[in-house]
Order: structure tokens, then sequence, then C-alpha cells
């Protein structure tokens, strides 16, 4: 580029309680690709300055069939970043977008409040930004323009197949209901919503009446907080002690690969049996984690509930996720029964074991 | 969708001299494939409507090696739909977007004058209008913002490489150097100015000095509507008799798999052993052709002289072209630098032949 001269760059203002607007900000840019570079170079060098946050998604680690791994190492920028700039001083943060297609498509997402405007840039600008940046001084004029609007009472939606034997002991099958909107969030999480809800269907088409109590739950409220699944904590887990069990999905609707699953070793190998039933979807990985498998189930994990998350084929999601192109064409009906298919036969599983799973 | 309810859908203005405004107008829609069923609707149906033109692009064409013929059949909508539901009384016109990728992006291009605004729509969002229309009653509100500015001069660049022994007999190597606004033209057609620049460069460096002329040409103004070329031929075109060969690139730079040639059959056959010196980079392919091998060429073409576009793989190239998206990361160097020996090759080996090519 010719010094001197101006380049338009694509935008999205971050969301949750962060979005704070920018009509005709100009400032100098700083770029850091790691928390330590931006402590590093000091209030002195930030005070003033719009911060670009340039770490970039391994697309290499996605492609491998780490994607969720590789989001959790980018995604920390998109969090955190905007309040560590305001901390030294910084009038507006700017984060990479986190996902691995090169469409020039901005990925929004939560950010933590931070009182100065935040947005995500297309990875496209933000190699031009960083490039230019090497050469000589990079002068931005932010127009950005979220609305924070008063909050409005949301409900998370809920319903029982009450259970034949044991009604007080619940099975939750759950996505969640709300999403960013720039799409119209197909994958994250219409496609969740909808395998909890085809879970109970199926179990009454077959005419499979569960012996505990199986729930479906549309959660209200993850992407900016989790209003909704804290609500439902602050009303039920006093019963979580008799919960058997929580499954969420939220990584979209591609191929089910199996689940994430949180609890006790021995819980672990009694669903073992499940895998043989899977195996005809290929759905027939239990893979231990030590972290809630799902946002809004994370109150029940913490609280000792046994938690599932549906581990998808994650080699794409991101390259759609928190963008414009979150759209219904990107689901694969075939790929979505099987999901559906996927959390049925462990939902069902869960309600009809003989022993409530060891904790 | 819920009746009554909206959703915000992605467009960008067609360009060229059909850039009309369009400030809230709002309108019912009409969905139509094709030309037929624009006209069997007729007056009574179109007029004070929105048509949108929904001719699908054809991806599977496209990834089995056919791009361009994929192109050709669905950018005749883009060219001439808004002209045509104009001449029905229709008040704007949307276009499906001509593209095979899936990411909401609008991809925009020159457009007949209409008078009406026209605008390119995400193919996404023509599914969903098309999916609407199909339940009952579509309204749209159109906010277009494009200008059109008042004409500018502006210029072709031109270099020759004299030649030692027939300077008087021309071999153009051309790419054209305006691009959409959207992106920054990398690939449409910074790569073809590239390949131009580097016929010569390569030349030099090698101390191979042309029999003929090598006239590199970054021409102006190829999007819309070609005045850069036509202006050349104006002032030219007394001497195309002695021109020995214009080759352009203006289809990317993914691999090159050869040329496409518009010439008489033995002038082919007297460029057969080039394919040979081409074959170490796969680029041997000497595809002939009844059109002009390239829009700025045409008229050279047009005028008898020998004319070669280079062909490069072109899966992908009809993701990016014209969108946001067409940026120089989207270019691999090394098969640019392919593409560029490719042009040298051919350049010099016309630049040198024994003899012209036979007409």
């Amino acid at each position: 580029m010719v010094p001197g001269t101006t380049q338009k760059v694509v935008l999205t203002a971050l969301g949750g309680s962060a979005a704070t607007p920018a009509d005709g900000l100009t400032a100098e840019v700083v770029t850091v690709s790691t928390f330590d570079e931006l402590a590093a170079l000091g209030r002195d060098k930030v005070a003033g300055k719009i911060v670009l946050f340039n770490e970039i998604f391994d697309k290499q680690k996605a492609e491998a069939g780490f994607a969720f791994a590789a989001y959790g190492e980018a995604v920390r920028y998109r969090g955190a970043g905007p309040k560590s700039a305001a901390d030294l001083g910084a009038v507006a943060a700017l984060v990479r977008s986190v996902g691995n297609a090169d469409y020039r498509l901005p990925h929004t997402g939560f950010s933590f409040p931070a009182g100065i405007p935040a947005a995500a840039v297309a990875s496209e600008d933000a190699d031009l930004i960083v490039h230019l940046a090497s050469q000589g001084r990079v002068r931005m004029h932010l127009t950005l323009t979220p609305q924070k609007l008063p909050d409005e009472t949301g409900y998370n939606v809920i319903a029982d197949l009450k259970g034949s034997d044991h009604p007080e002991q619940i099975v939750v099958v759950s996505g969640h209901l709300d999403s960013w909107d720039l799409g119209t969030g197909a994958i994250d999480d219409a496609a969740g919503v909808v395998m909890a809800m085809e879970t109970a269907e199926i179990l009454q088409r077959l005419h499979l009446r569960p012996a505990r109590t199986l729930r479906v739950i549309a959660w209200m409220d993850e992407e900016t907080g989790g209003s909704g699944s804290k609500a439902y904590g602050a009303e039920y887990s006093v019963d979580f002690p008799h919960y058997m069990a929580a499954i969420e999905s939220d990584s979209g609707a591609a191929h089910p690969l199996g689940f994430d699953i949180r609890a006790a070793t021995a819980a672990i190998e009694a669903l073992r049996p499940v895998q043989t039933v899977l195996q005809s979807i290929g759905a027939t990985i239990l893979q231990p984690t030590t972290y809630p498998p799902g946002a809004d189930i994370a109150g029940m994990s913490e609280a000792g509930v046994p938690t599932l998350g549906v581990m998808q084929d994650g080699r794409t999601y991101f390259n759609y996720h928190h963008t414009a192109a979150d759209t219904l064409d990107k689901i694969v009906p075939g790929e979505l029964r099987d999901n559906a298919a996927a959390m049925a036969v462990m939902g069902y599983a869960l309600a009809n074991m003989k022993d409530p799973l060891p904790r």
C-alpha cells in the first residue's frame, strides 16, 4: 500500500455486555500476538492506542480433528483481550477472528466488559494491519454500531417425558435457544435444540416409555453469560443429587463421533454397552474430560451430575461459527438425524439403566 | 419464519453503469429461475415488483473442472437480468450471487444499465427468499448505496521489450489493472498483471532478447466495459495485421493447465513444440476456442490476431471472484510463479519462432 492511502477493513462488534459503540474513533494501532506481548509493551505504548490481538487460529490443528482445542487457544483473546487492553489505557481493541475459513468473514462472540469498543476483524484484514504496522505507523478510524438493549425476560423451554419408575430421577437432553444475530444460528445451536426435541419424539414414536424422567431443555442465553442455566440452577440445584445425567449438544450438526463425558470412571465403564448400540452410526467415542462438556450443563457438572456433550466432527465448525454464514443450508439432514439418534440412544440408555450412575 | 416477522439479507449493489441507489424502496418480491419464467409472468405480474433471479451456479460442474462454463451459464442473469426485469416494469432486480462458496458472500459484477436498483444477494438469502415466496407474500425493503462517480481519465500501462529482428511484430502479454472494490482484486486481476510483468522480467534476467517485440500491457477498465482495450484498439488496430499474437491472463493464479487459444488450426499446430517445454509445470493444454480467450484481447481476436488465455485450474476461482474475499492471501506464491513461467515460455516462443503464425 502507498503511504498515506487508506484501506477499508471488515469488522464486527464483539457481543455480550462488552458492546460499546465507536463512531469515528481514530487512533494508532499496536499489534500483539499474546497477552505477554501486551504486558511487555506496558501502559506507555498502549495508552491511547487501538490494540489488535493477532492470535492465529490453528487451522492445521482443526483439520487434524482438534478444532475445539484450536478454538480454546484462540478464543481467550476474544474473551479477555479487550479488558486487558483497556486496563493499559487502550481506547479500543480488535481481535483477529477466531475461525478457519478464508472468506473475509468476521466472527463475533462474547467478550468480557471492557468499557472500550471491541470488534473482531476478518483474518485477511488482521494480516494486512500487522503487515502495515511492521512497516510504519497505522491509524484506524472505527465505525462500530452495536446497541446494548435493556435486558428482557426470556425463558428456558422445558418439557418432560415423565419416568414410569423413577420420575424424580432426571435425564436432561438439551441445546440452547439463543444465537448471534449475524446469522440465523442453525449450527449454534438450533441443531442442539432439534436433537433434544427429537430425542423425546423418537422415544414417543417407538413407544419407549423411559423409566426415569427425560427432560428436554432448550436453554436461553448461552452466548452472553448463561443466565438461563444459572436461573435453572438457582431453582433446581437442590434436586441435582437425584439427577441421573445431563447431555448437551452445542458443537453443530456434523457427523457425531460420540460423547465427551465428565463422570466418575465407574460411570463411564457402566456406559460401555451403549457404545455397541452406537456403532451403526459411528458414534462410539466416550471421551473422558475434566471440564464440563457443555456451557449450560456446567452448573450440574460442578454439582457432581454426570454430564455428556455430543462430540461432532468439528473440522469445519469454526468456518461458520458466530458468523453471518451460520445458516440452515450448512446442516446436512442425514448428519442431523444421526446426531438425534446418538442423543436418543444415550438418553434412553441413561433413563432405563438399572442403577444410577456411580458418582 | 413466523408470518409478519422480518429477516435481514446480505446484498451488494451490482456495478458498472447500472449502479442505481435505493434508499428504503419497499415492494413485493417475485422469483424466477430463468428469463423464460420472467417472460411467462409478463408485465401484469412483474410491474411494481422486485424480481429475484435465482439461477443457481452449478457447483458440481465447477468442481469437475468446468468452472468457467458454470460461470457463463449463471452470469447471464447478472448481466441482462436487471434490464429484462426493468423492461417489464420491475422497480428493482436481485440476482443470486454467481459463485460456488457457501459463506454468505455477495458477488458483485457488471450489469447492463437498467435504470432500476440492482443487487446481488448471497445464495443463502436467495434460498430463503425463494422458500418464503413459495409460502406466501414476501416484501423487501432495500437499502443500496452505490455511487456512480463521474468518469475519470485512466490509462493502460504499456512497456515494450523491443524485438531485435522484427520490432514491428508485437507479442502482447497482459492482465488488467482495475478490480471490484469489495476486495483488493488479487485474483482478478492483479495476478494477470504480475504474470505479464514477470514475463518481461524473466526474459531480462535470463538475458533472452526477443526477436519480435514483447509488449507488456496492464489494461485499464476490463470490469465495467473495456474502455481501455477499446481505446487501444482505436489507436493501434491499424497495426493488428502485424501482431504475432496476444496473451491475457484473467482467471486467477491457481495452477496453470495450459492455454485457451483462438487461432487457425495451423497456428495451433505450430505451437505444439511449446507444450513439451511446458510439461515440467504441467501446463500442456492447448485448447482451441471459438470465443476470444480474454476480454481485453477480444478486439485483436476479432481482427484476426491469434489470441491466447492462460487457463488456470478454476475450481475455487468463483468462491472468491468479485467478493470481499478476493485478497492477496488467496494467491499461492508457487502457483503464481508457475503461471508467470507459463506466460513467459509462451511469450518467448511466440517472439522467437521463425515464421509468423498462420492466420
